[in-house]
């Protein structure tokens, strides 16, 4: 039985608490949020769990085995160091950290503690991408041409922190889960409208060495909310699209045949199109999966699906794009 | 009674004879094309229409007023320029020409010699832009944060000419005919995928001073067909979905609101919600538009809405993206 | 403060408690269900919660001001007639009681005793229904020619009860909602897959006196979900289509002219195209809404907006097209 | 070669023409219609196409072989019964005859004569109709439930006719096309709004002795257009909707298994979801393909895929409905 303590009870906790409570071998021992009303949100919905303003009290519990941080990403760091240090494991929420010296920090400090050190890249453990994932290990789709993602809605504007480090870890890790092959350099463009310096619409690009490219645009200003991901393979191509409440997932039997060169700048190209197939997807609740898998981790000591490391590759690319951002889509190496 | 010769009787050639056949006040009297089979198309779709393969004797012809230029993109100056020389006015297909030193040669040629030159901006002539202009004209709109279009399918690819020159002047000239203010720079990406040196996927950022940021994804590689601009003001906001049978046009009444700003660093914003609306659009033939307004401008000495100047502000983007592109994403001055 | 008890925690008992729960002047005091186990569940969510497996001894409780009946429907007259009888007031779910007799028996015995008697129409207090019936009280719709109703998809069977007993109710309740004239007849068909005399699919017509005629297709074999109503008027039609994230409801400003009547025989019928508008919704739980609605029906003495009579009302129409359906589709009286 | 003449050339005449001109051993020599200005229109497109307003003549003209009856439905037995006593082959719109006793009168004279007697139920020879048949012919739908079709829109008001024969024809012919099983009986219920006895709003229930019920729901005064046909079967469902530009057809592994019956009254159903699917369609314009199948059967004497007894079929549940529709809803015998 692993016991949890959750840092944080704001807008995502109670998601925490609740699915932890809900996974086998694992149980949720002490909630620590400053906010006096939070707790006591806790203490009315969950009367079997402690509470308390005091992190310093929670990581020195000899009774609490692991972490979840769900705190502003401003604040990842300093807690999930601490708590490694006191020789917890730690979940963090996305992204791992705000900056990769941090990342790098943390990824470091739990490899040498032997702790697991787990980034909760959520869509990671829904059953779309892992029927992606699935779909793509078989070889069916043939050469990836191009990622491109799509996460637009009139958002929750976040003062900290612009739309990228907001929506595009979801889809960078999605892209990192896919696609085996490391990013080289990434450009980004951005607007900011209210002065701040906060980007609330941004686009940024990643490029490969193997002429992959993937692209996402995310958006705090948008009338419609658009989730999407269309994967452009030679064989065939996928459109992950977020907002249908059936069939998420659409495998295009289309693609591109090269039916000769006549020179370099002559090559005759010409496309296919055939069925569409939507595979049926496991509707479990996504954060359930990222529960178990941390459980399990912990239990066993091996790598979590979504370790430090992968949480630092998404850190990397966002710190890229603000690079890239403040000089007007510059190209900047990873 | 303009009298016309439509140079070209290719994949779109026939539109053009079609429109301009059922346009009051003008008439094709001759259709100009290297290859026999169609010009013996043409005669037996339109008897009363002369057929030559000689360009020169169409622009010698003083029986021929003006001309319609519907030939691949790297002939649009050659043709345009001769028949400007011989006194003919011109309209020609977009983009407008192959290079900003064409595109500004001809929009000089023109004015000298007092001929009207348009350039097919097909898109400003539907209903659905229409429609945009006219409620964007109102204010209603507030400032426009950002212009975001996607213009993707399986597409024809072109062998000469890269994703961007092929589709994005539809989108470039919207963004003209819309925003008033001119772009300062612009970034581009792209990927080719077939080893020739042209781009099938790209994305093409545009910047202008006040902010306002112009994003352009298009896509010969995509396996579903989206052609959709959002464009994201201050007080509305306005989603252009192309694809829909009806309801192309959706006013989102939806928002941002700052509400006060205790620092630099500490802006608070909120967002509103409102009605949707969408407004009936005309559905007559955008074409049908262009050749009327071109007989208009012929008649009377007008600028046309689509003039030699908007056609040349599309090639200096589409230039200057090339450029980026090849210097990956690197900023490139207008 | 409203003391209620909740009858029946099964599969919707849950959605009653947590909102009585959450609304002012009401509080949950006990739950009765036969099974164990669900009593149990209510214990580990709400400790603060009696339970009991004796409805008995809830209604003798002078502690008890009301009671929720979530039951099977063959139990709805059995709960609700004792409740009334014992002096509490009563909220049935949908529909009111499994025949006309039942509910006209609820009815008398709440009118006698002076109690609040409420059926749940949960999609009359859903800020869609709501919005229709503001938008139809301007009389912005002109005439009502016809009401169409489609609710499908590939459902839970029930064994006792067909497809219209169980889906039919949520749209008889808003026709009934939104208009005004009594119904007079009704022909309803349909087939039974399973050999157990239980439709699956069925197709129920409602006659009015002025012409409006209401169609309900109802399906538990559907391959997709669909859940759409439209309300054809003279002057405008209204769509609800109910599966859209937002914008579920569209007000068209489009209907039909009479442009005169040679003769009987030739009347000269035009129709008119003009915008859509999609208004905002207030997107509060339905359900939120019908407590508040039964608290204060109860606290007041007023009708409650679902009240016995709109409950009889839609079991009339529930009898009648079963008897139709025996009948393969003769009309019968209401 | 087949010489065919083309009577009547209105609204969809030219769509004939077009077609028979681009079918190979086939030529329209003669386009009659009472209207000059019409025959104006088909000297102005088809100058080698002769004209005449005199039916007589045609029928009588021993350089024609066959005709296409393309007049309104009241006209079609007149015009099809004399080309057929003149030895000539015919081709008829949907529906075949305004009667049954007019439709059997037309099947009984071209057996004798040994003539082709085709009905233009165009929706048979769409891509996505034929692909239908191919799946539905290799059992893996299984047992068909129901058969559900939808097609309304705002739409032209017939004078003469209601909208169930206006519209249903379409999906009756595709219903006789994929159900080998022949209907028994009829219930339609409709209603008119414009005081001229003409149903604008009508629904059809067609019974099978299998259980199989069919219904179809035909409107002319929706705010929204629909087509779409589901085909309920045991172990797949078939869903088409004809307003997708693509993926027409979805084939929905899902369905439904008995798992075991306790008693009549108690059988133990569940579902089953699964994949999707999509096939790819034939594009081809469905009247290329009644073109040359008419071709054909004129030429070689076999039965036409639609030919005069299909056509009978539909009219016999035409007629059968407006009576019911008479005696609003009364099941009447085929």
């Amino acid at each position: 039985m692993i016991k949890m303590g959750v840092i944080g009870y704001g807008y995502w906790g109670p998601n925490i608490v609740r699915n932890f409570g809900e996974t086998p071998n694992a149980r949720v021992v002490v909630c620590c949020d400053r906010d006096p009303k939070r707790l006591e949100a806790v203490k009315s919905k969950h009367p079997s769990i402690a509470t308390t303003d005091d992190f310093e009290k929670v990581i020195k519990d000899p009774g609490v085995d692991a972490l979840s941080i769900v705190t502003p990403v401003a604040t990842h760091y300093k807690f999930a160091r601490k708590a490694l240090e006191a020789g917890k494991h730690v979940l963090v929420e996305k992204p791992l950290a705000a900056s990769v010296a941090e990342a790098e920090s943390l990824v470091n400090i739990a490899g040498k503690c032997g702790l697991t050190l787990m980034v909760n890249h959520t869509f990671i453990y829904t059953g779309a991408v892992r029927k992606m994932k699935e779909i793509m290990e078989t070889g069916d789709i043939g050469d990836i041409y191009y990622f491109d993602s799509v996460r637009i809605n009139l958002g929750l504007f976040q003062k900290d922190i612009n739309v990228l480090w907001d929506l595009a870890p979801h889809d960078l890790s999605i892209l990192g889960h896919l696609v085996k092959e490391q990013p080289t350099s990434v450009c980004a463009v951005g607007s900011c409208q209210f002065g701040n310096g906060v980007e609330s619409v941004a686009y940024l690009t990643v490029y490969f060495n193997s002429g992959l490219i993937a692209h996402f645009h995310n958006n705090w200003l948008a009338p419609v909310k658009i989730r999407s991901v269309i994967v452009g393979g030679s064989k065939k191509m996928i459109l992950y699209d977020d907002m249908q409440a059936s069939e998420k997932i659409k495998v295009y039997d289309r693609g591109v045949e090269v039916n000769g060169q006549k020179s370099v700048h002559d090559t005759l190209v010409s496309y296919r199109m055939g069925d569409m197939w939507a595979p049926k997807l496991d509707t479990t609740e996504a954060l359930r999966g990222v529960a178990a898998e941390f459980v399990d981790c912990v239990q066993t000591g091996r790598k979590p699906l979504t370790d430090g490391i992968s949480g630092l590759n998404v850190v990397k690319i966002l710190e890229a794009s603000e690079m890239s951002i403040k000089h007007r889509g510059r190209e900047v190496k990873l």
